[in-house]
Protein backbone atom coordinates (compact mmCIF):
# COMPACT_ATOMS: atom_id res chain seq x y z
CA UNK A 1 0.00 0.00 0.00
CA UNK A 2 1.04 3.21 -0.99
CA UNK A 3 1.49 6.00 2.02
CA UNK A 4 1.83 8.73 0.00
CA UNK A 5 -2.18 8.06 -1.49
CA UNK A 6 -3.26 7.16 1.68
CA UNK A 7 -1.74 10.30 3.41
CA UNK A 8 -3.26 12.20 0.14
CA UNK A 9 -6.53 10.64 0.38
CA UNK A 10 -6.89 11.41 3.87
CA UNK A 11 -6.09 14.96 3.69
CA UNK A 12 -8.51 15.62 1.34
CA UNK A 13 -11.50 13.68 3.41
CA UNK A 14 -10.47 15.49 6.09
CA UNK A 15 -10.21 19.02 4.72
CA UNK A 16 -13.66 19.10 3.14
CA UNK A 17 -16.13 19.53 5.97
CA UNK A 18 -15.39 22.19 8.53
CA UNK A 19 -17.15 21.25 11.85
CA UNK A 20 -17.54 24.55 13.35
CA UNK A 21 -19.77 25.64 10.36
CA UNK A 22 -22.98 23.55 11.08
CA UNK A 23 -24.10 20.65 13.30
CA UNK A 24 -24.45 18.59 9.78
CA UNK A 25 -20.72 19.34 8.95
CA UNK A 26 -19.35 18.40 12.51
CA UNK A 27 -21.32 14.92 11.83
CA UNK A 28 -20.40 14.46 8.80
CA UNK A 29 -16.77 15.17 9.48
CA UNK A 30 -16.63 12.87 12.31
CA UNK A 31 -17.51 10.02 10.43
CA UNK A 32 -15.02 10.96 7.04
CA UNK A 33 -12.43 11.28 10.03
CA UNK A 34 -13.54 7.94 11.49
CA UNK A 35 -10.50 6.16 9.64
CA UNK A 36 -10.80 2.86 7.67
CA UNK A 37 -8.90 1.36 5.26
CA UNK A 38 -9.72 4.16 2.48
CA UNK A 39 -9.62 0.66 0.04
CA UNK A 40 -11.79 2.97 -2.49
CA UNK A 41 -9.66 5.91 -3.08
CA UNK A 42 -6.29 3.44 -2.87
CA UNK A 43 -7.61 1.59 -5.32
CA UNK A 44 -9.02 4.00 -7.77
CA UNK A 45 -4.99 5.68 -7.24
CA UNK A 46 -2.94 2.40 -7.58
CA UNK A 47 -4.83 1.14 -10.29
CA UNK A 48 -3.92 4.29 -12.44
CA UNK A 49 -0.35 4.51 -11.08
CA UNK A 50 0.03 0.54 -11.85
CA UNK A 51 -1.32 1.53 -15.36
CA UNK A 52 0.69 4.29 -16.36
CA UNK A 53 -1.46 6.67 -15.59
CA UNK A 54 -1.65 10.04 -13.16
CA UNK A 55 -2.72 8.96 -9.78
CA UNK A 56 -3.33 12.21 -8.88
CA UNK A 57 -6.50 12.15 -11.83
CA UNK A 58 -8.37 10.12 -9.76
CA UNK A 59 -7.97 11.53 -6.59
CA UNK A 60 -11.63 13.45 -7.01
CA UNK A 61 -13.30 10.17 -7.93
CA UNK A 62 -11.69 8.19 -4.91
CA UNK A 63 -12.92 10.90 -2.70
CA UNK A 64 -16.44 10.54 -4.07
CA UNK A 65 -16.21 6.77 -3.50
CA UNK A 66 -15.14 7.31 -0.17
CA UNK A 67 -18.08 9.51 0.47
CA UNK A 68 -20.38 7.37 -0.65
CA UNK A 69 -19.28 4.40 1.39
CA UNK A 70 -19.41 6.66 4.87
CA UNK A 71 -22.87 7.22 3.77
CA UNK A 72 -23.43 3.30 3.62
CA UNK A 73 -22.02 3.25 6.65
CA UNK A 74 -24.06 6.15 8.70
CA UNK A 75 -27.15 4.85 7.18
CA UNK A 76 -26.44 1.50 7.94
CA UNK A 77 -25.57 1.49 11.47
CA UNK A 78 -29.04 3.39 11.94
CA UNK A 79 -31.64 1.04 14.38
CA UNK A 80 -33.83 0.59 11.87
CA UNK A 81 -31.11 -1.20 9.72
CA UNK A 82 -28.14 -2.65 11.97
CA UNK A 83 -28.65 -1.04 14.84
CA UNK A 84 -25.03 -0.70 15.68
CA UNK A 85 -23.49 1.44 18.69
CA UNK A 86 -19.92 0.99 17.44
CA UNK A 87 -17.86 1.10 14.13
CA UNK A 88 -14.14 1.28 14.00
CA UNK A 89 -14.31 1.75 17.41
CA UNK A 90 -16.23 4.99 18.00
CA UNK A 91 -19.96 5.45 18.70
CA UNK A 92 -21.70 5.30 15.42
CA UNK A 93 -23.13 8.85 14.10
CA UNK A 94 -26.72 8.16 15.58
CA UNK A 95 -25.21 7.39 18.89
CA UNK A 96 -22.91 10.27 18.65
CA UNK A 97 -25.05 12.87 17.23
CA UNK A 98 -28.98 11.33 17.18
CA UNK A 99 -30.96 9.39 14.54
CA UNK A 100 -31.95 12.74 12.36
CA UNK A 101 -28.58 14.06 12.05
CA UNK A 102 -26.92 10.84 10.86
CA UNK A 103 -29.79 10.34 8.39
CA UNK A 104 -28.96 13.48 7.13
CA UNK A 105 -25.42 13.39 7.36
CA UNK A 106 -25.52 10.53 5.10
CA UNK A 107 -27.92 12.12 2.81
CA UNK A 108 -25.57 15.00 2.13
CA UNK A 109 -22.52 13.07 1.93
CA UNK A 110 -24.48 11.20 -0.64
CA UNK A 111 -25.32 14.17 -2.59
CA UNK A 112 -21.90 15.92 -1.99
CA UNK A 113 -20.29 13.02 -3.75
CA UNK A 114 -21.37 14.09 -6.93
CA UNK A 115 -19.75 17.59 -6.64
CA UNK A 116 -16.19 15.96 -6.32
CA UNK A 117 -15.97 14.76 -9.79
CA UNK A 118 -17.22 18.29 -11.22
CA UNK A 119 -13.85 20.08 -10.05
CA UNK A 120 -11.40 18.29 -11.76
CA UNK A 121 -9.21 18.86 -14.85
CA UNK A 122 -10.53 15.85 -16.85
CA UNK A 123 -11.95 16.87 -19.90
CA UNK A 124 -15.97 16.94 -19.60
CA UNK A 125 -16.46 13.77 -21.54
CA UNK A 126 -15.01 11.86 -19.05
CA UNK A 127 -16.39 13.30 -16.07
CA UNK A 128 -19.95 12.31 -17.30
CA UNK A 129 -18.83 8.92 -17.46
CA UNK A 130 -17.65 8.91 -14.09
CA UNK A 131 -20.62 10.27 -12.78
CA UNK A 132 -22.58 7.56 -14.82
CA UNK A 133 -20.60 5.24 -13.18
CA UNK A 134 -20.88 6.49 -9.59
CA UNK A 135 -24.35 6.87 -9.88
CA UNK A 136 -24.79 3.38 -11.43
CA UNK A 137 -22.38 1.24 -9.25
CA UNK A 138 -24.30 3.20 -5.89
CA UNK A 139 -28.28 3.54 -6.80
CA UNK A 140 -30.80 1.41 -6.98
CA UNK A 141 -29.63 -1.39 -9.03
CA UNK A 142 -26.24 -1.10 -7.34
CA UNK A 143 -25.33 -0.34 -4.27
CA UNK A 144 -28.33 0.23 -2.18
CA UNK A 145 -30.12 -2.39 -4.64
CA UNK A 146 -28.05 -5.43 -2.38
CA UNK A 147 -28.41 -3.66 1.12
CA UNK A 148 -32.19 -4.27 0.41
CA UNK A 149 -31.53 -7.87 -0.58
CA UNK A 150 -29.10 -8.10 2.60
CA UNK A 151 -32.25 -7.13 4.61
CA UNK A 152 -34.24 -9.38 3.12
CA UNK A 153 -32.05 -11.95 3.40
CA UNK A 154 -31.54 -11.90 6.68
CA UNK A 155 -32.43 -14.96 9.01
CA UNK A 156 -32.42 -17.15 6.09
CA UNK A 157 -30.65 -19.44 4.56
CA UNK A 158 -29.55 -18.29 1.41
CA UNK A 159 -27.79 -20.26 -1.57
CA UNK A 160 -24.76 -19.39 -3.36
CA UNK A 161 -26.33 -17.82 -5.98
CA UNK A 162 -28.01 -15.21 -4.03
CA UNK A 163 -25.18 -14.92 -1.63
CA UNK A 164 -23.02 -13.68 -4.49
CA UNK A 165 -25.87 -11.52 -5.70
CA UNK A 166 -26.14 -9.26 -2.43
CA UNK A 167 -22.35 -9.45 -2.23
CA UNK A 168 -21.85 -8.07 -6.03
CA UNK A 169 -23.94 -5.64 -5.41
CA UNK A 170 -23.42 -4.43 -1.72
CA UNK A 171 -20.01 -4.28 -1.74
CA UNK A 172 -19.08 -5.30 -5.13
CA UNK A 173 -20.21 -2.49 -7.29
CA UNK A 174 -18.19 0.29 -5.51
CA UNK A 175 -15.06 -1.08 -5.96
CA UNK A 176 -15.84 -2.28 -9.16
CA UNK A 177 -16.63 1.24 -10.05
CA UNK A 178 -13.03 2.06 -8.22
CA UNK A 179 -11.18 -0.07 -10.65
CA UNK A 180 -12.56 0.72 -13.56
CA UNK A 181 -12.51 4.56 -13.14
CA UNK A 182 -9.29 4.20 -13.81
CA UNK A 183 -9.73 2.83 -17.52
CA UNK A 184 -12.08 5.81 -18.14
CA UNK A 185 -10.01 8.33 -16.68
CA UNK A 186 -6.93 6.79 -19.31
CA UNK A 187 -9.38 6.57 -22.06
CA UNK A 188 -9.09 2.48 -22.44
CA UNK A 189 -10.97 1.18 -25.41
CA UNK A 190 -14.38 -1.56 -24.54
CA UNK A 191 -11.90 -4.49 -24.23
CA UNK A 192 -9.59 -3.04 -22.09
CA UNK A 193 -12.43 -1.66 -19.63
CA UNK A 194 -14.01 -4.85 -19.74
CA UNK A 195 -10.76 -6.74 -18.23
CA UNK A 196 -10.77 -3.60 -15.09
CA UNK A 197 -14.78 -5.29 -15.20
CA UNK A 198 -13.49 -8.49 -14.29
CA UNK A 199 -10.68 -7.20 -12.43
CA UNK A 200 -13.36 -4.93 -10.00
CA UNK A 201 -15.61 -7.75 -9.38
CA UNK A 202 -13.17 -10.10 -8.10
CA UNK A 203 -11.97 -8.30 -5.89
CA UNK A 204 -15.33 -7.07 -4.56
CA UNK A 205 -16.03 -10.75 -4.02
CA UNK A 206 -12.63 -11.70 -2.75
CA UNK A 207 -12.98 -8.81 -0.01
CA UNK A 208 -16.31 -10.34 1.11
CA UNK A 209 -14.71 -14.14 1.23
CA UNK A 210 -11.99 -12.72 3.13
CA UNK A 211 -13.87 -10.71 5.79
CA UNK A 212 -16.13 -14.01 5.82
CA UNK A 213 -13.17 -16.01 6.49
CA UNK A 214 -11.94 -13.72 9.31
CA UNK A 215 -15.35 -13.69 10.81
CA UNK A 216 -14.22 -17.30 11.83
CA UNK A 217 -10.22 -17.21 11.89
CA UNK A 218 -10.17 -14.02 12.88
CA UNK A 219 -9.04 -12.91 16.14
CA UNK A 220 -11.48 -9.72 18.39
CA UNK A 221 -8.26 -7.50 18.67
CA UNK A 222 -7.64 -7.53 14.95
CA UNK A 223 -11.27 -7.69 13.41
CA UNK A 224 -12.71 -5.38 15.85
CA UNK A 225 -16.38 -7.30 16.21
CA UNK A 226 -16.83 -11.06 18.05
CA UNK A 227 -15.52 -13.57 16.24
CA UNK A 228 -17.96 -15.78 14.93
CA UNK A 229 -20.40 -13.05 14.98
CA UNK A 230 -22.12 -13.46 11.25
CA UNK A 231 -22.53 -17.15 12.45
CA UNK A 232 -24.18 -16.45 15.93
CA UNK A 233 -26.24 -14.01 13.38
CA UNK A 234 -27.73 -17.15 11.59
CA UNK A 235 -26.31 -15.08 8.78
CA UNK A 236 -25.25 -16.91 5.49
CA UNK A 237 -22.12 -16.45 4.56
CA UNK A 238 -19.13 -18.31 2.26
CA UNK A 239 -18.12 -19.89 5.17
CA UNK A 240 -20.96 -20.91 6.20
CA UNK A 241 -22.70 -22.41 2.70
CA UNK A 242 -19.59 -24.13 1.27
CA UNK A 243 -17.01 -24.12 4.82
CA UNK A 244 -13.85 -22.66 5.27
CA UNK A 245 -11.34 -24.73 3.30
CA UNK A 246 -13.42 -24.32 -0.31
CA UNK A 247 -14.11 -20.66 0.89
CA UNK A 248 -10.08 -20.40 1.03
CA UNK A 249 -10.11 -22.86 -2.60
CA UNK A 250 -12.71 -20.04 -3.97
CA UNK A 251 -10.58 -16.97 -3.10
CA UNK A 252 -7.35 -18.51 -4.38
CA UNK A 253 -9.13 -19.41 -7.89
CA UNK A 254 -10.62 -15.43 -7.85
CA UNK A 255 -7.13 -14.35 -7.32
CA UNK A 256 -5.50 -16.35 -9.95
CA UNK A 257 -8.22 -14.94 -12.49
CA UNK A 258 -7.82 -11.62 -10.99
CA UNK A 259 -3.72 -11.85 -12.08
CA UNK A 260 -4.22 -13.07 -15.39
CA UNK A 261 -6.94 -10.74 -16.18
CA UNK A 262 -4.30 -7.88 -14.57
CA UNK A 263 -1.52 -9.18 -16.95
CA UNK A 264 -3.18 -8.45 -20.21
CA UNK A 265 -3.21 -4.77 -19.46
CA UNK A 266 0.25 -4.86 -18.88
CA UNK A 267 1.13 -2.93 -16.05
CA UNK A 268 4.23 -1.03 -15.28
CA UNK A 269 4.50 -1.90 -11.77
CA UNK A 270 3.23 -4.50 -9.09
CA UNK A 271 1.57 -1.70 -6.93
CA UNK A 272 -1.98 -3.08 -8.11
CA UNK A 273 -1.38 -6.79 -7.55
CA UNK A 274 0.42 -5.68 -4.05
CA UNK A 275 -2.96 -3.55 -2.93
CA UNK A 276 -4.71 -6.63 -4.54
CA UNK A 277 -3.02 -9.44 -2.34
CA UNK A 278 -3.10 -7.13 1.01
CA UNK A 279 -6.80 -6.57 0.35
CA UNK A 280 -6.89 -10.91 0.02
CA UNK A 281 -4.36 -11.62 2.95
CA UNK A 282 -5.32 -8.86 5.54
CA UNK A 283 -5.68 -10.30 8.71
CA UNK A 284 -8.18 -7.57 10.23
CA UNK B 1 -50.85 25.33 -15.51
CA UNK B 2 -50.05 23.27 -18.64
CA UNK B 3 -52.19 20.32 -18.68
CA UNK B 4 -49.90 18.16 -21.36
CA UNK B 5 -46.47 19.23 -19.05
CA UNK B 6 -48.57 17.53 -15.99
CA UNK B 7 -49.28 14.60 -18.20
CA UNK B 8 -45.84 14.28 -19.57
CA UNK B 9 -44.23 14.71 -16.18
CA UNK B 10 -46.30 11.54 -14.39
CA UNK B 11 -45.96 9.62 -17.16
CA UNK B 12 -42.47 9.96 -16.95
CA UNK B 13 -42.23 9.60 -13.12
CA UNK B 14 -44.71 6.45 -12.91
CA UNK B 15 -42.77 4.58 -15.77
CA UNK B 16 -38.88 4.64 -13.89
CA UNK B 17 -39.17 2.24 -11.46
CA UNK B 18 -41.27 -1.15 -11.92
CA UNK B 19 -42.76 -2.39 -8.71
CA UNK B 20 -42.61 -5.74 -9.70
CA UNK B 21 -39.00 -5.91 -10.34
CA UNK B 22 -37.85 -5.76 -5.95
CA UNK B 23 -39.28 -4.40 -3.09
CA UNK B 24 -36.95 -1.59 -3.22
CA UNK B 25 -38.38 -0.29 -6.67
CA UNK B 26 -41.55 -1.29 -5.64
CA UNK B 27 -40.73 1.54 -2.50
CA UNK B 28 -39.80 3.84 -4.57
CA UNK B 29 -43.07 3.78 -6.97
CA UNK B 30 -45.56 3.86 -4.14
CA UNK B 31 -43.50 7.29 -3.22
CA UNK B 32 -43.12 8.93 -6.80
CA UNK B 33 -46.74 7.74 -7.75
CA UNK B 34 -48.40 9.28 -4.14
CA UNK B 35 -49.34 12.47 -6.50
CA UNK B 36 -48.07 16.34 -5.40
CA UNK B 37 -48.06 19.03 -7.20
CA UNK B 38 -44.71 19.04 -9.17
CA UNK B 39 -44.34 22.18 -8.73
CA UNK B 40 -40.75 21.86 -9.44
CA UNK B 41 -40.78 19.79 -12.94
CA UNK B 42 -43.58 22.65 -13.97
CA UNK B 43 -41.72 25.27 -13.31
CA UNK B 44 -38.68 23.89 -15.64
CA UNK B 45 -40.60 23.22 -18.16
CA UNK B 46 -42.55 26.23 -18.19
CA UNK B 47 -39.63 28.80 -17.78
CA UNK B 48 -38.41 27.26 -20.98
CA UNK B 49 -41.31 27.93 -22.59
CA UNK B 50 -41.91 31.13 -21.49
CA UNK B 51 -38.68 32.28 -22.32
CA UNK B 52 -38.58 30.43 -25.71
CA UNK B 53 -36.74 27.48 -24.97
CA UNK B 54 -37.69 23.67 -25.55
CA UNK B 55 -39.85 22.74 -22.50
CA UNK B 56 -39.00 19.15 -23.51
CA UNK B 57 -35.70 19.94 -23.07
CA UNK B 58 -36.13 20.52 -19.38
CA UNK B 59 -38.03 17.16 -18.52
CA UNK B 60 -35.07 15.15 -17.45
CA UNK B 61 -33.47 17.70 -14.92
CA UNK B 62 -37.36 18.61 -13.49
CA UNK B 63 -37.67 14.24 -13.04
CA UNK B 64 -34.36 14.65 -10.76
CA UNK B 65 -35.67 17.69 -9.07
CA UNK B 66 -39.15 15.81 -8.10
CA UNK B 67 -37.36 12.61 -6.98
CA UNK B 68 -34.72 14.71 -5.11
CA UNK B 69 -38.06 16.42 -3.50
CA UNK B 70 -39.67 12.63 -3.02
CA UNK B 71 -36.79 11.32 -1.10
CA UNK B 72 -36.15 14.19 1.42
CA UNK B 73 -40.27 14.02 1.97
CA UNK B 74 -39.53 9.83 2.66
CA UNK B 75 -36.71 10.40 4.81
CA UNK B 76 -38.44 13.71 6.72
CA UNK B 77 -41.28 11.79 7.74
CA UNK B 78 -39.42 8.89 9.00
CA UNK B 79 -39.95 8.54 13.25
CA UNK B 80 -36.42 10.33 13.97
CA UNK B 81 -37.36 13.24 11.94
CA UNK B 82 -41.10 14.22 11.47
CA UNK B 83 -42.84 11.17 12.63
CA UNK B 84 -45.52 11.23 9.91
CA UNK B 85 -48.29 8.20 9.61
CA UNK B 86 -49.87 10.03 6.56
CA UNK B 87 -48.59 11.99 3.58
CA UNK B 88 -51.08 13.47 0.56
CA UNK B 89 -53.83 10.73 2.03
CA UNK B 90 -51.61 7.63 2.16
CA UNK B 91 -49.73 5.76 4.75
CA UNK B 92 -46.24 7.57 4.05
CA UNK B 93 -43.49 5.02 2.98
CA UNK B 94 -41.82 3.44 6.09
CA UNK B 95 -46.22 2.69 7.35
CA UNK B 96 -46.44 1.08 4.27
CA UNK B 97 -43.11 -0.75 4.10
CA UNK B 98 -40.89 -0.13 6.98
CA UNK B 99 -38.30 2.05 8.27
CA UNK B 100 -35.19 0.51 6.66
CA UNK B 101 -37.58 -0.07 3.10
CA UNK B 102 -37.96 4.05 3.63
CA UNK B 103 -34.84 4.61 4.47
CA UNK B 104 -32.88 3.47 1.10
CA UNK B 105 -35.59 3.75 -0.90
CA UNK B 106 -34.62 7.57 -0.49
CA UNK B 107 -31.06 6.71 -1.17
CA UNK B 108 -31.77 5.48 -3.88
CA UNK B 109 -34.15 8.12 -5.25
CA UNK B 110 -31.27 10.44 -4.50
CA UNK B 111 -28.77 8.48 -5.88
CA UNK B 112 -30.71 8.15 -9.30
CA UNK B 113 -31.77 11.16 -9.66
CA UNK B 114 -28.33 11.97 -10.96
CA UNK B 115 -28.59 9.52 -13.74
CA UNK B 116 -31.14 11.01 -14.95
CA UNK B 117 -29.43 14.25 -16.53
CA UNK B 118 -27.24 12.07 -18.17
CA UNK B 119 -29.34 10.41 -21.10
CA UNK B 120 -30.38 13.57 -22.89
CA UNK B 121 -29.66 15.32 -26.20
CA UNK B 122 -27.80 18.00 -24.29
CA UNK B 123 -24.24 18.95 -24.46
CA UNK B 124 -21.95 17.46 -22.02
CA UNK B 125 -21.43 21.16 -20.39
CA UNK B 126 -24.47 21.88 -20.00
CA UNK B 127 -25.30 18.76 -18.42
CA UNK B 128 -22.22 19.08 -15.89
CA UNK B 129 -23.60 22.77 -15.14
CA UNK B 130 -27.43 20.43 -14.54
CA UNK B 131 -25.20 17.93 -12.21
CA UNK B 132 -23.26 21.05 -10.57
CA UNK B 133 -26.65 22.97 -10.02
CA UNK B 134 -28.64 19.81 -8.84
CA UNK B 135 -25.72 18.37 -5.81
CA UNK B 136 -25.22 22.44 -4.78
CA UNK B 137 -29.12 22.86 -4.51
CA UNK B 138 -29.57 19.56 -2.66
CA UNK B 139 -26.63 18.78 -0.28
CA UNK B 140 -24.86 19.91 2.58
CA UNK B 141 -24.66 23.87 1.80
CA UNK B 142 -28.63 23.41 0.07
CA UNK B 143 -31.62 21.76 0.83
CA UNK B 144 -30.17 18.97 3.79
CA UNK B 145 -28.74 21.63 5.52
CA UNK B 146 -32.22 23.57 5.71
CA UNK B 147 -33.59 20.18 6.98
CA UNK B 148 -31.02 20.37 9.81
CA UNK B 149 -31.56 24.14 10.89
CA UNK B 150 -35.22 23.22 10.47
CA UNK B 151 -34.41 20.42 12.91
CA UNK B 152 -32.53 22.52 15.45
CA UNK B 153 -35.27 25.42 15.22
CA UNK B 154 -37.91 23.31 16.42
CA UNK B 155 -39.85 24.78 19.41
CA UNK B 156 -38.05 27.89 19.59
CA UNK B 157 -38.71 31.26 18.94
CA UNK B 158 -36.89 32.20 15.97
CA UNK B 159 -36.01 35.20 14.40
CA UNK B 160 -37.11 36.63 10.62
CA UNK B 161 -33.81 35.94 9.42
CA UNK B 162 -33.25 32.89 10.89
CA UNK B 163 -37.08 31.77 9.55
CA UNK B 164 -35.57 32.94 5.87
CA UNK B 165 -32.12 30.72 6.51
CA UNK B 166 -34.05 27.77 6.45
CA UNK B 167 -37.05 28.20 4.22
CA UNK B 168 -33.97 29.67 1.22
CA UNK B 169 -32.29 26.06 0.99
CA UNK B 170 -35.00 23.89 2.77
CA UNK B 171 -37.67 24.87 -0.16
CA UNK B 172 -36.25 27.76 -1.89
CA UNK B 173 -33.34 26.06 -2.88
CA UNK B 174 -35.16 23.29 -5.36
CA UNK B 175 -37.53 25.58 -6.51
CA UNK B 176 -34.55 27.92 -7.42
CA UNK B 177 -32.67 25.14 -9.17
CA UNK B 178 -36.02 24.40 -11.31
CA UNK B 179 -36.25 27.73 -12.60
CA UNK B 180 -32.34 29.02 -13.14
CA UNK B 181 -31.89 25.02 -14.85
CA UNK B 182 -33.81 26.27 -17.85
CA UNK B 183 -31.52 29.66 -17.94
CA UNK B 184 -28.48 26.81 -18.06
CA UNK B 185 -30.39 24.90 -20.48
CA UNK B 186 -30.78 28.10 -22.79
CA UNK B 187 -26.85 29.04 -22.67
CA UNK B 188 -28.02 32.26 -20.64
CA UNK B 189 -25.61 35.03 -20.06
CA UNK B 190 -24.67 35.30 -16.15
CA UNK B 191 -26.55 39.01 -16.30
CA UNK B 192 -29.61 36.53 -17.23
CA UNK B 193 -28.97 33.72 -14.94
CA UNK B 194 -29.06 36.11 -12.45
CA UNK B 195 -32.45 37.31 -13.01
CA UNK B 196 -33.32 33.64 -12.88
CA UNK B 197 -31.93 33.36 -9.55
CA UNK B 198 -34.03 36.20 -8.09
CA UNK B 199 -37.40 35.25 -9.16
CA UNK B 200 -36.42 31.35 -8.17
CA UNK B 201 -35.52 32.38 -4.69
CA UNK B 202 -38.71 34.72 -4.55
CA UNK B 203 -40.79 32.06 -5.80
CA UNK B 204 -39.10 29.86 -3.10
CA UNK B 205 -39.87 32.20 -0.18
CA UNK B 206 -43.83 32.83 -1.57
CA UNK B 207 -44.41 29.12 -1.83
CA UNK B 208 -43.34 28.75 2.10
CA UNK B 209 -45.03 32.06 3.15
CA UNK B 210 -48.11 30.70 1.39
CA UNK B 211 -47.64 27.47 3.13
CA UNK B 212 -47.58 29.57 6.73
CA UNK B 213 -51.08 31.72 5.47
CA UNK B 214 -52.82 28.58 4.69
CA UNK B 215 -52.16 27.14 7.58
CA UNK B 216 -54.29 29.13 9.33
CA UNK B 217 -56.59 30.41 6.74
CA UNK B 218 -56.74 27.18 5.09
CA UNK B 219 -59.79 24.46 4.90
CA UNK B 220 -58.55 20.67 6.17
CA UNK B 221 -60.41 19.80 3.37
CA UNK B 222 -58.29 21.37 1.09
CA UNK B 223 -54.44 21.15 2.62
CA UNK B 224 -55.06 17.61 4.11
CA UNK B 225 -53.60 18.27 7.43
CA UNK B 226 -55.40 20.04 10.49
CA UNK B 227 -55.80 23.98 10.12
CA UNK B 228 -53.25 26.02 12.61
CA UNK B 229 -51.06 22.65 13.20
CA UNK B 230 -47.67 24.85 12.74
CA UNK B 231 -48.89 26.80 16.04
CA UNK B 232 -49.95 24.59 17.51
CA UNK B 233 -46.86 22.67 17.18
CA UNK B 234 -45.08 25.87 18.23
CA UNK B 235 -43.47 26.48 14.92
CA UNK B 236 -42.49 29.86 14.35
CA UNK B 237 -43.82 30.51 10.49
CA UNK B 238 -44.10 33.90 8.85
CA UNK B 239 -47.44 34.61 10.29
CA UNK B 240 -46.19 34.07 13.80
CA UNK B 241 -43.66 36.15 13.51
CA UNK B 242 -45.64 38.87 11.34
CA UNK B 243 -48.41 38.30 11.76
CA UNK B 244 -51.59 37.76 8.69
CA UNK B 245 -51.46 40.90 7.57
CA UNK B 246 -48.01 41.77 6.90
CA UNK B 247 -47.56 37.89 5.74
CA UNK B 248 -49.79 39.00 3.09
CA UNK B 249 -47.96 42.01 2.12
CA UNK B 250 -44.77 40.29 1.71
CA UNK B 251 -45.87 37.95 0.08
CA UNK B 252 -47.30 40.47 -2.73
CA UNK B 253 -43.77 42.56 -2.46
CA UNK B 254 -42.09 39.62 -3.91
CA UNK B 255 -44.90 38.75 -6.23
CA UNK B 256 -43.91 42.83 -7.52
CA UNK B 257 -40.75 41.46 -7.23
CA UNK B 258 -40.49 38.70 -9.05
CA UNK B 259 -43.24 39.62 -12.15
CA UNK B 260 -40.42 43.04 -12.79
CA UNK B 261 -37.30 40.51 -12.48
CA UNK B 262 -39.65 38.58 -15.22
CA UNK B 263 -40.07 41.29 -17.57
CA UNK B 264 -36.69 42.18 -18.25
CA UNK B 265 -36.43 38.38 -19.82
CA UNK B 266 -38.98 39.51 -22.37
CA UNK B 267 -40.93 36.41 -21.84
CA UNK B 268 -42.71 35.31 -25.32
CA UNK B 269 -46.07 33.93 -23.08
CA UNK B 270 -47.69 34.15 -20.01
CA UNK B 271 -47.28 30.86 -18.88
CA UNK B 272 -44.78 30.95 -16.46
CA UNK B 273 -46.36 34.12 -15.00
CA UNK B 274 -49.48 32.47 -14.42
CA UNK B 275 -47.92 29.34 -13.13
CA UNK B 276 -46.11 31.73 -10.52
CA UNK B 277 -49.51 33.50 -9.95
CA UNK B 278 -51.40 29.50 -9.26
CA UNK B 279 -48.66 28.86 -6.77
CA UNK B 280 -49.12 32.24 -5.13
CA UNK B 281 -52.90 31.90 -4.91
CA UNK B 282 -53.54 28.18 -4.71
CA UNK B 283 -55.96 27.46 -2.06
CA UNK B 284 -54.13 23.92 -0.82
Amino acid sequence: MNRDFLNLINESLLNKYHPAQSRLHEAINYSLSAGGKRIRPLLVLTTLDSLGGNAHDGLPFGIALEMIHTYSLIHDDLPAMDNDDYRRGKLTNHKRFDEATAILAGDALLTDAFQCILNTQLNAEIKLSLINLLSTASGSNGMVYGQMLDMQGEHKTLTLNELERIHIHKTGELIRAAIVSAGIIMNFNDAQIEQLNIIGKNVGLMFQIKDDILDVEGSFENIGKTVGSDLNNDKSTYVSLLGLEASKQLLNDKLTETYDALKTLQPINDNLKTLITYIVERNK
